[in-house]
């Protein structure tokens, strides 16, 4: 069982959304734009800093000796002189000109760029905004990425957000869907990951296929803007949109980012509505999202938020704990159910669930509950007491230590976690094999772990955020939002009883159809509990509405690129000794170059001898 | 100028070199094989740890329930009993049994061959030995590189050498020469690049391509095993080595390796000279090296030596840098040379050099020294007195600021740093333009700076052990010896003046033929002085026994590992604000892929505003 056991950090249903208006007027009047904005139902508006008559600075040079004084004036300019008043649309909002070429061939042109660049973002952050609208990158962009870097040395708290549109639609590159993203990803990359860089995604007409889509959701996304030209019109001529952009939109609403309408200068595109109808358009579709089922709302707050692993088997859990995972109804019944058939094939099996799967069975059974956590055992007391009564033997003591008085026709065990074994499921259980019938049934039967590689810039981001090795050689129990699978799961090793070897190795290897950048491996697992009844957090085999595990996740110290159509190799290992049970993991990608594949470099094996985290024995 | 300035760390000739030998024997006997080879000439030998007996135990498997007692013993081995005493051959040196196999397909074989290297490894380490000879990995070896990977962790202090053939001589894969440098690269990549594992390069009868020789000399390598039987025969039937095998031992040597003669345990391959021929021709080699160059002897003890470059600019140098500086006559030799041709050339022109060769070119001159440096000024007044009376007339300021009497005809400087303009000479010969005729002559009239993308583990190990980010955004002047280039040197930018356009920016592509790790980018200078005379560190053009100048070298902060046929981009930017100059730098390797290009993870923009590293104006 592993989930959510602290109280939930931010708990609300399908979050408010915001909607900003973005109108392409050269020379707008602020306040009158702003004003409209609000009558129109708009929450925000976004203008650009500069009129574009500043744009004249773009083209000065440093003349030597022809004119002394325009020298002079540019140095200074150079150097640092405030804006004109008379320059600025906006005292308070800011959208940078996309007419600054950082990587113009011409010396002069890219100086006097990285000048206006930084004097808009240094007014921007004057005046408090923290956030700017930054242009997206052209095909060459090295310089560009290197001011916005420098940036945020000298600008502090101000936040860059880089326009990126889901598909260059006037590209003569034929099909390169990826190509916004890839351009995306080396900017951020060349700014070493900056936190404070994030993106503003441009719904286009034409969308992506869904798996190119789905990257999207890995990066950090803080709004999305909506053109008025990719609605279509209804038969009463209002705005509205295609299938498939309404099912993106819905998708980006679990993110809660705030949405732009971005609008031409010169009005609506459609006939009816006017303005205002694009934002009661997204409105409308908000309001029209279908129900949050029961692990929806129960992991609510909880997206992205990393966990350690609860350790049953060497920590002694609270009371609130069991109180969390007892309200996971599905797994009780899928226990029940278990016990039930076990009963019906075998001739005899803890607790409530056993003695109601009994009484459904008809059969009379002896039940023993062995329970090592002392505060639990007072439960287990007051249980026998009011209600078990000589129908429960209670047992406090370690089950890998209790010496039984008889042999066990079923053993019933719940000490499974994210990854299967890593509550130590297989070492108590193997303890235990002693008081277990030769032809004894133990529930669960057998136990499955899954990897996937997993792409997450914010995880990742989470997990530097401590700035130490020990925190990217941990897992974390985390519900998975800002998260992009770069492959379908694999399975990687399986426990059943009796089993000596309780250290296992595996190497599985992953096919990554589309680039992206790995930033650590998700597990889940799949148990059998008994024939054909499974429990299962595997994303394509979930149990209906059980909440008692979210995905566990093992980071990489150093994210890598994987070009599509790499071969992933992902190798685990669970490791033991005399008193602990650890995880080391290592992934190695490679590539068909020529005629061989070539392995570019490997990750470095992390967790070397548990020395970053373990579970107790 | 930039070389070394602190005391020597480490002064001496060609290094001695010490020769060991490793006999193939099964069943050896350690002090007849110890007392054989010191009559032999030999300075130490290399002996397996364990007799071949100890093997029975790798094919050991916990058995259930059939043997209680040969199950109990296994799990006793396993928890790590003691060796036998009669298993070890020796009780002081250590080679690793070959046998084990820590990547078998068979579970047991796996885990009896980790506990039997970790029993012979903790024997080495507990003996204090430092290094053991651990075995060249085969086809798959991701779980060896585990155990290796989790010594390290569990027995202090213990060094392991990898012992790796030039050539896999038994292969079927044709002509892949990369491979055993492709596999040890991926092999130390998943140990992280661990400090105490190293190479022990086993000399093979065929070698590779020069260029792929090369690349060994950028790895930590410990030792040299030479087997018997790539010796040829001369007319007498003595043991000698081929041309290119000649060579190759040569320049080995000069990297202070032991080596150790690999024979059969029946005997010498050779029919003169029995076993200690071997020793003395390597010996011989040794011996019979060149004379080392000037530039050679005064590098002595500075090869891979990081330091810091130069501020004179910003600081006021010690006279003890002056005097290793003035020891090199090459480059004054060249500045004369370039003022005699000057005054020649011109009618008119600091100190010693300018009046000699205004004595030679039988010119009248006026000499104004300008010195910045309080103390050096104090020698100049000694000069003055002492020697030059009023042919000199000596001026305390910085040449920045002086206002000159009256305008030069010939403005010498040498304000010149490994990078060419890193210790500012752009600045300050801007600012001496004002005294300089609109003719006038600046010796040196341009400098140019070159960079290559260079491997160097030894280098990004020496600046890791800092543990900050702030050594890997900071150039160090430094002799590159456990260095290999990965593609020749190109050049970036010019400076000749007047130049208003101090900051400049440049990007260049290399073409990287052979695979390899990118640690770094490697920086030289070329300047001409005065029309053909030209003084250069760049490889190629290095001006003949000049001392002045080290290489610079700018480290990556994360290896990259190219495939071969890598197109690398290397983007550098000069940038300067009123106090400051600092250079900010990033690579972006991309690989072509199908019908495209691929860029596979650029590195971040390093040193951004110069957080890291700077040169004070």
């Amino acid at each position: 069982m592993e989930t959510s056991t602290t109280s939930n950090p931010n708990v609300s249903n399908y979050p408010r959304i915001m909607i900003g208006l973005s109108r392409g007027q050269e020379e707008p009047d602020a306040s009158l734009v702003a004003a409209e904005a609000r009558e129109l139902g708009y929450d925000f508006i976004i203008l650009p800093i500069t009129f574009p008559n500043y744009r004249r600075f773009l083209f000065e040079q440093l003349v030597d000796s022809v004119d002394i004084k325009e020298t002079k004036l540019m140095e200074e300019w150079r150097k640092g002189q405030p804006f004109c008043r008379e320059d600025l649309v906006v005292k308070n909002a800011g959208q940078i000109s996309n007419w600054i070429n950082l990587d113009s061939s011409d010396h002069n042109i890219r100086i006097n760029s990285e000048v206006i660049l930084r004097q808009q973002l240094t007014w921007i952050g004057h005046i408090g905004i923290t956030a700017a609208l930054i242009p997206f990158p052209s095909d060459s962009f090295i310089n560009y990425a290197r001011c916005i870097n420098s940036i945020f040395g000298t600008v502090p708290y101000i936040n860059m957000w880089i326009k990126i549109p889901l598909v260059l639609e006037d590209e003569t590159l034929g099909s390169k869907e990826t190509i916004t993203w890839e351009r995306w990803n080396k900017f951020r990359t060349l700014c070493d990951n900056h936190v404070r860089l994030s993106i503003v995604l441009e719904v286009t007409q034409n969308l992506p296929e869904d798996n190119i889509l789905d990257r999207w959701f890995a990066e950090p996304i803080k709004a999305i803007f909506l053109p008025t030209t990719i609605f279509l019109s209804n038969a009463k001529g209002f705005p509205v949109l295609s299938k498939r952009h309404q099912t993106f939109v819905r998708k980006l609403i679990k993110y809660k980012p705030h949405f732009v309408i971005e609008c031409a200068a010169d009005g609506p595109n459609h006939a009816s509505g006017g303005l205002s109808a694009y934002q009661e358009y997204v409105h409308h579709l908000h309001r029209t999202m279908p129900e949050l089922t029961p692990v929806e709302q129960f992991a609510l707050g909880y997206h992205d938020f990393l966990q350690s692993p609860l350790q049953p088997l060497m920590d002694n859990l609270e009371s609130s704990t069991y109180e969390v995972f007892e309200k996971d109804s599905t797994k009780y019944v899928l226990y029940e159910k278990a016990i039930h058939h076990a009963l019906l094939d075998h001739n005899t099996g803890s607790e409530e669930m056993i003695l109601e799967a009994a009484e459904k069975a008809q059969k009379r059974v002896r039940v023993y509950a062995i329970e090592k956590n002392p505060s639990a055992f007072v439960t287990l007391q007051n249980k026998k007491t009011e209600i078990w009564g000589d129908k429960v033997t209670i047992v406090f003591s370690d089950m890998r230590l209790w010496k039984a008085p008889e042999k066990a026709d079923i053993l019933v065990s719940e000490l499974l976690g994210s990854f299967g074994d890593n509550e130590l499921s297989p070492e108590c259980l193997d303890g235990a094999q002693k008081f277990l019938k030769a032809d004894g049934i133990s529930i669960p039967a057998s136990y499955t772990a899954f990897i996937s590689p997993i792409s997450s810039s914010k995880l990742h981001n989470e997990v530097a955020a401590y700035k130490d090795l020990a925190h990217f050689e941990t897992p974390y129990v985390v519900m998975f939002q800002s998260a992009c699978e770069l492959a379908k799961p694999c399975q990687i090793w399986s426990f059943e009883h009796p089993n000596r070897n309780i250290a296992v190795d595996e190497d599985v290897t992953f096919n990554v159809r589309e680039s992206g950048i790995l930033h650590g491996i998700a597990g889940y697992f799949e148990s059998i509990l008994y024939k054909d009844i499974m429990l299962s957090i595997h994303p394509d085999t979930h149990s209906i509405d059980m909440l008692s595990w979210f995905p566990i996740f093992f980071p990489l110290k150093i994210p890598i690129y994987l070009p599509s159509n790499t071969k992933l190799d992902i190798n685990f290992w669970r490791l033991t000794n005399s008193h602990k049970v650890w995880y080391e993991w290592c992934v190695d990608p490679s590539l068909p170059l020529g005629y061989e594949t070539v392995s570019f470099g490997p990750s470095a094996i992390h967790n070397s001898l548990g020395r970053s985290s373990w579970i107790g024995l």
